[in-house]
Order: C-alpha cells, then sequence, then structure tokens
C-alpha cells in the first residue's frame, strides 16, 4: 500500500476551496489536519463536519509573527505534514516558516501571476482593462506571489462584468486546479527546476 | 461611400504584423503609408509589393528625439492619417507624438500585459515559468506597453518549448488579433472609459 501524503489546510475565512479539496476526494491524499488563525472562521464547520481535525492558532495571542509561527510548527509536528496547503490564509508566512517548509508549501492565487499579485487582485484586473485573467497554484517562496508556478488557468473578461461575476467565474477554476496540483503533488509528477515546475511521470 | 479609415503602419524589421494586415484585407481600411526608420526593413518590400507609399526616417540621422518625430509628424501630414499602427517599430514614442496622435497609436505586444512588458517578453515569460501567454494589442499612451488594452489573445507554454516554438505560436495569434482589433477601430467599435477599452455597436 502505498503512503498517503498527509496535508494540512490553512484557513481563514469560508474554506471554499478546502471543500473543493475535500470533495475531489484526491487518490493517495489525506487532509490530515485543518489550521485557521481565526476562531469563527466557516472552514472549521467544514473540516468539522468531515471529521478533520482542527487546529485553531489565533495570531492575536501573539506578540509576533515569529511566535506566532513557532507555535504554528509546533503544533503541525505530531501530524507529520508533507504538504501545506493554503486556502484563503490571510496571513503572510515569514521567510523563517517558508524555509523550514522548502517546496511544501502551495498557494492559489486569483490572477495569472506576475499580473496582480497582492490584496484585491480581482478588482485589480478589472480596472486596469484586462481581457483575460484567471488563477495560479504556485509554491510560496519568500516573496509575496513570487513562488514557482505549478497550474495556471484562464477566464474572459467581459465588458459588463462586476468584481463579483468575475470573482465567482475565477473559483469555479480555483476549485478545479488547486485539487489537481495537490494530485501532482501527491504523485511525485511535480519537478522544480529554478522557477519553473515542469509536470513529469 | 463610407470614408476609409487612413492607417500609416510603422515597422523597422521584417514586417509579418504589416502582411498580416494587408493579407486581412479589411473592409474600410486603406494603409495610405508605411513608415520605416530602418532603410534595410525588409517590411520595405512588403509594402512596395503591394504599392504601399514608403517614406524611411532614419533616427541616426536626427540629433534628438523630438526632432526624429517632428520629422515624422511633417512626412505624416499629407496622408491625414485616421490611425497609426506599430508593427515591430524599434522606437520609443516621446509624450510629445503621443499626444499628437491621442487614442489613435495602437501597438501589439508579445504578453499578456501588464505581465511581461519591454524587450524579450517571450523570454520573460519563458523564464518566470508561466503556463500562460499570449499577446496584447493596446492603445499607446505615455508609458512603455501601459496603454489601454484593446485586445488579447492567450497560448499555452509547454514544458518543453523554446523561445522560437512559443514566439511561432504568439505570432499566430497576432496575425489574427491585429487586424481585428483595426477592423473594430475603424468601425467605431472601440470606446475608451479610463484605462479600459469596450466594444460597442
Amino acid at each position: 500500500m502505498n503512503k498517503k501524503t498527509r496535508v494540512a489546510v490553512f484557513v481563514s475565512g469560508s474554506g471554499t476551496n478546502l471543500q473543493a479539496i475535500i470533495d475531489a476526494n484526491i487518490p493517495n491524499v489525506e487532509i490530515v489536519v485543518v489550521v485557521s488563525n481565526n476562531p469563527n472562521a466557516y472552514a472549521i464547520e467544514r473540516a468539522k463536519r468531515h471529521n478533520i481535525p482542527v487546529e485553531v492558532i489565533d495570531h492575536r495571542n501573539y506578540s509576533s509573527r515569529e511566535e506566532f509561527e513557532r507555535e504554528i510548527i509546533k503544533k503541525l509536528e505530531p501530524y507529520r505534514v508533507d504538504l501545506i496547503v493554503l486556502a484563503g490564509f490571510m496571513r503572510i508566512l515569514s521567510p523563517f516558516f517558508v524555509r523550514a517548509y522548502k517546496n511544501r508549501i502551495m498557494n492559489i492565487h486569483p490572477a495569472l501571476l506576475p499580473a496582480f499579485p497582492g490584496v484585491n487582485a480581482v478588482r485589480q484586473a478589472l480596472s486596469y482593462g484586462v481581457k483575460y485573467t484567471g488563477c495560479t497554484v504556485h509554491f510560496v517562496d519568500e516573496g509575496v506571489d513570487t513562488g514557482p508556478i505549478i497550474l495556471q488557468s484562464v477566464v474572459p473578461v467581459y465588458d459588463d462584468d462586476t468584481e463579483e461575476k468575475l470573482l465567482e467565474r475565477i473559483h469555479k477554476e480555483e476549485h478545479r486546479i488547486y485539487p489537481e496540483a495537490i494530485r501532482l503533488f501527491a504523485e511525485g509528477k511535480l519537478h522544480i527546476e529554478g522557477r519553473r515546475v515542469f509536470i513529469r511521470d
């Protein structure tokens, strides 16, 4: 029997990407813990409904980012995590944390990186006037939304789009490519060379 | 009879986009002049073959950008140009020139702007590791590749791509969307609001 890939999903909010990953039932992947910095995140309910252990680590209880992150690392230890998946996790991870899980942290961003990094990516895209945007799954490096790209998906921007309509179109693609990226990781198919990620058997 | 839209195409090199625009035979569009800053540009041969007047204005004969551009404006005058189309024109136009033809200069860029502006856009995209890139037709404003976007087209980047293979895939799309953007301009369907371009009847 193959060893399952043990995944921790980090959340702060409603957890729709968490739900998509749960629903994808990825072979040989087990979500072993959900970590939330927000004790009121709806994602916690989703985890409980699926009997996934939850660790709430409220950043407001820690005097520094490093203290907060040391606590996360400590809490993660017994779960022997192979991969951390950021799913709407609203805290920036420091280089200290990123180095501890080098090439084992994924994030999803609602734009075709390197376009529109940072917050309000959908609003940024809409007001810039691009005709296509999308979403990007990438490994997390020490910058903000700068790490090696694993998968992207493209969606059109229509003349009569609102931020809400466009976001909905992007979310649909996120819920498709995030589980796909995790599957590729679990199957050992992702190979990082410099800043490029190649998919190989 | 509708008045034809009078187009000047600016070139510096081989002129494959010029050829695509000629071949598209856009209704109600007449290429009234080809301007080259390079006396040896192969694009000049293409223009002559189609009996399009050519003005060679060699930037090396002028002591400043402004002097060079004043000469272009003077040479263009008798052609009564409605639209300037940059097709591999390798000189940056100053704010002075851009203001003289405000919202009447188009450029095409081999990337999905705002990603990878400036030179070597295809190489930039490849080494960044994006999974999709493409091309962008935009109005020229006073920045480099920053003007309002008219049309974009997306192409995939494959793991085994070379710069040449990827460039070829992008060029194919350029030759499709550049004539399309000129047609929309000629039909009066492009409406600029802020930095967004809407297509309306």
